[in-house]
C-alpha cells in the first residue's frame, strides 16, 4: 500500500495505491461527515468486472449503496446524462454528506465528480479509478466536466475528491491500448518534472508493458505526486499548473480533428508531446537528441508518433480556441531538457506550422 | 454610496450601492484579469428596462458585451436554459477570464452565476441585482444553482462575486409585491442578528413603503453587512450560516404545497418566521409578546402571517425532504429575542405540527 498526500489546504486529501484498499477505506468511511447513503457511479464495462466487489466495500463499510451505471464512453459526458444521476440522487434520497463515489475511468470520474460538485452544491466524492489514465491523471487536480456539443469539458468545476482509492488489480483486465494511453500521460510526467523518473521508464519498459505490479504501483504513485506537487502550488491553473499541458495543445487539435475517435488521449499526447519538444528543438532550447530520446521512449511504449487524418491547417486554427488559450494568447509549454520544461507564449507561426508538419502523416 | 465589503479570504469581494455605479464599476473591470468579452444576462422583465443602460454602462468600460435575455420566471433556472447560455458562450468565444455579469432579480442572479462557476470551470461573475430580494438575499453567499424538477436549487454551486454593483434607482420600478417579498427576507436579517435594526424597521415602516431613497440604501447596505458577516465565518453552511435559514424550514414546505406560486419567497418566509417564532414560543424561548411585536411587522409590511392551500400533514413530510435537512435531522433555527437566534434539531413533532396549523388558514 503506497500513500501519496495531496496537500491543498483545507481540500488535502490523499491517495491510497495497492493490491487490496479495503482496510483503508474502511477506516476511511468511518469519518461521521458522511451519510450512510451512498451513489456508486460506473458504467457498462467497469460495471460488470467491478461493480459488485466495489458495492461489497462499500456496504462492509456500512454504506447504503445505490450504484448507477453510465454506458461507457465520452458521450456520457453530457448534462442529459448527468440529469439522469440527479434524478437518481434525489430519488434515492442522498443529502448534503452523502458520498458520490466514481468506479471506472476517466469518463466516470469527470462525470460523478461533476455531479458531486453539482449535487446540492456541493457533496462528499471518491475516486476508485479503474484505468491507469484515470489513475495518474485525472485522480489528482480536482478537474471534473462535461462536454458541450461545441467542445470537451466545457462546462466543470475544480472540486476536490475527499480520497481517492485505488486497487491496482483492476489492471490486470485493462486492455492494452488502454494501458499505453495512460503510459503517455506518465511519460509526461518524467519530460515536466522529473529525469530520474523518465530514465526509470526506459529501464523498466519491458516490465511496465508487461504489467508488472511493483512498477505499476511506482509508475502511478510517482506520476500522482508530480501531478500533486505541481496542482498544491496552483490549484485553480492560474499558472504553474500550465505545465501538466504539455503536449497537450497539439493532441487537442489532433483529437478535434480526428473527431475524438481516432485516438484516445494518451496517444494524442504522445503525438503532441513531439510536437512540442520539436518546437523546442526550433527554438534551440533542447539538442535533436534530446527530441529522440523521448521519440524512442513513445516507440517503446507502444504510442504513436504521428497522427494520420489532420491537417496543419485546421489544427492551427483549432488551437486558438482550446480551453486554455486566454485573450488569444497561446501558452505553449516547451522543453529545455528531460525534466525541464518552461512556457512560452511567443513562438513564430512558422515554427509552430512546421512542428505541425513533422506530426502528421502525409 | 455605500460600500459593503464581504471578507472571504480569497474570494473577497465588495457591494457597492448607490445611485449611480458608473464610476465604481468602471474601476473594476480595468482590473488586467478580466477578458474584453463578456456575457450579459438579463430577463425579458428586467432587459427591456435596464438592458441598454447596463450595456452602454459595460461598454464604456471598454467591455465587449453580448446579451442574452431568458424568459422571466423561475422556470429559466433549468438546465435546459443553462445549455442555451453555455452555447451562446462558446459561440461568443468567451474564455476563461471573460466576465458573466447578471443583470436582474434571483433567477437571473442563480442561472447566471451557476453559469459563471461551470463554464470552463469557472469564469468571472458579476452581479447587478434589479430586485430588493436579490439585493439583499443572492448577492451575498455565493449561492448559485439551478432547479431540478424534483426540487428547487437542487444542482449548484458556492461561487462567490468578483464584485456586487448595486443600481438603486432600479427599484423605482420595482412592483410593490416584489418589495414586499424582499422585506420579508430584510425583516429576518433583523430578527437574526440586529435588535437595532428590527427597530429601524419598526420607526421606518412608511418611508420603506415608499421607497424612500436614503432608508432603501440603508436597509441593503445594512442587510449585506449581517449576511456578509455570518457567511465569513462559514461559507460553505457547515453550522453558523443555517441561521439565515431561519423561517425558511416552513416557508420552503408552503413555496412547495403551494407549487411555487401562490406566495412569493419574501411571502413564504415571513409566514414561515412566525411558524419558527410559534414554535420559540412553545419551547419556552421567548414571549408571546416578542411573537406578536414581530407579526405586527409583519403585517405593516404588507405581507401575510398565514398560508392558503396548505395542509400540515403534507408540510410535515415536506420539512423532511428540504435540502438542509442531513441524516433525517431537521435543524430548526429559533429564536430566543429579537436578534438572537439558535439552532435545534430536538424540536417535538407535536410542537412543529402545532406551529403548522397556526401557520395556515383553516
Amino acid at each position: 500500500m503506497r500513500k501519496v498526500p495531496v496537500e491543498l489546504g483545507k481540500a488535502s486529501y490523499d491517495i491510497y495505491i495497492g493490491d487490496s484498499i479495503q482496510k483503508e477505506l474502511a477506516e476511511f468511511l468511518e469519518c461521521p461527515s458522511f451519510s450512510k447513503n451512498a451513489l456508486l457511479v460506473t458504467d457498462t464495462n467497469v460495471g460488470p468486472l467491478y461493480g459488485e466487489k466495489a458495492r461489497s466495500l462499500l456496504e462492509g463499510a456500512d454504506l447504503c449503496v445505490h450504484m448507477a451505471s453510465i454506458p461507457a464512453g465520452e458521450s456520457s459526458k453530457s448534462l442529459e446524462v448527468a440529469d439522469t444521476l440527479y434524478t437518481k440522487a434525489i430519488e434515492a434520497g442522498l443529502d448534503r454528506k452523502s458520498p458520490v463515489i466514481a468506479l471506472g475511468g476517466g469518463v466516470v470520474g469527470d462525470l460523478a465528480g461533476f455531479i458531486a460538485a453539482t449535487y446540492m452544491r456541493g457533496v462528499p466524492f471518491l475516486q476508485m479509478p479503474t484505468s491507469l489514465l484515470a489513475q495518474v491523471d485525472s485522480s489528482v487536480g480536482g478537474k471534473v466536466a462535461v462536454n458541450h456539443r461545441l467542445g470537451k469539458n466545457l462546462i466543470g468545476a475544480f472540486y476536490q475528491p475527499n480520497g481517492v482509492f485505488m486497487d491496482m488489480t483492476c489492471l490486470d483486465t485493462l486492455p492494452d491500448r488502454e494501458l499505453y494511453t495512460g503510459l503517455g500521460e506518465i511519460v509526461k510526467y518524467g519530460v515536466i518534472a522529473d529525469a530520474a523518473f523518465f530514465s526509470y521508464l526506459e529501464e523498466h519498459a519491458e516490465r511496465i508493458l508487461q504489467k508488472a505490479p511493483e512498477e505499476m504501483v511506482q509508475l502511478v504513485a510517482r506520476s500522482c505526486e508530480i501531478k500533486a506537487d505541481v496542482v498544491s502550488q496552483d490549484e485553480k491553473e492560474a499558472g504553474l499548473r500550465r505545465i501538466l499541458n504539455f503536449g497537450h495543445t497539439i493532441a487537442h487539435a489532433i483529437e478535434k480533428e480526428t473527431g475524438y475517435k481516432r485516438y484516445n488521449h494518451g496517444e494524442a499526447v504522445a503525438i503532441g508531446m513531439l510536437g512540442a519538444a520539436d518546437i523546442s528543438c526550433q527554438l534551440g532550447l533542447v539538442q535533436p537528441e534530446t527530441v529522440e530520446r523521448l521519440r524512442s521512449l513513445i516507440i517503446r511504449l507502444k504510442l504513436p508518433t504521428r497522427a494520420a487524418g489532420c491537417r496543419v491547417e485546421a489544427m492551427y486554427q483549432d488551437i486558438f480556441h482550446d480551453k486554455k488559450t486566454i485573450g488569444g494568447k497561446v501558452h505553449w509549454v516547451l522543453m529545455e531538457g528531460i525534466g525541464r520544461v518552461i512556457v512560452r507564449s511567443d513562438v513564430p507561426e512558422h515554427i509552430v506550422r512546421s512542428a505541425m508538419e513533422h506530426c502528421i502523416e502525409g
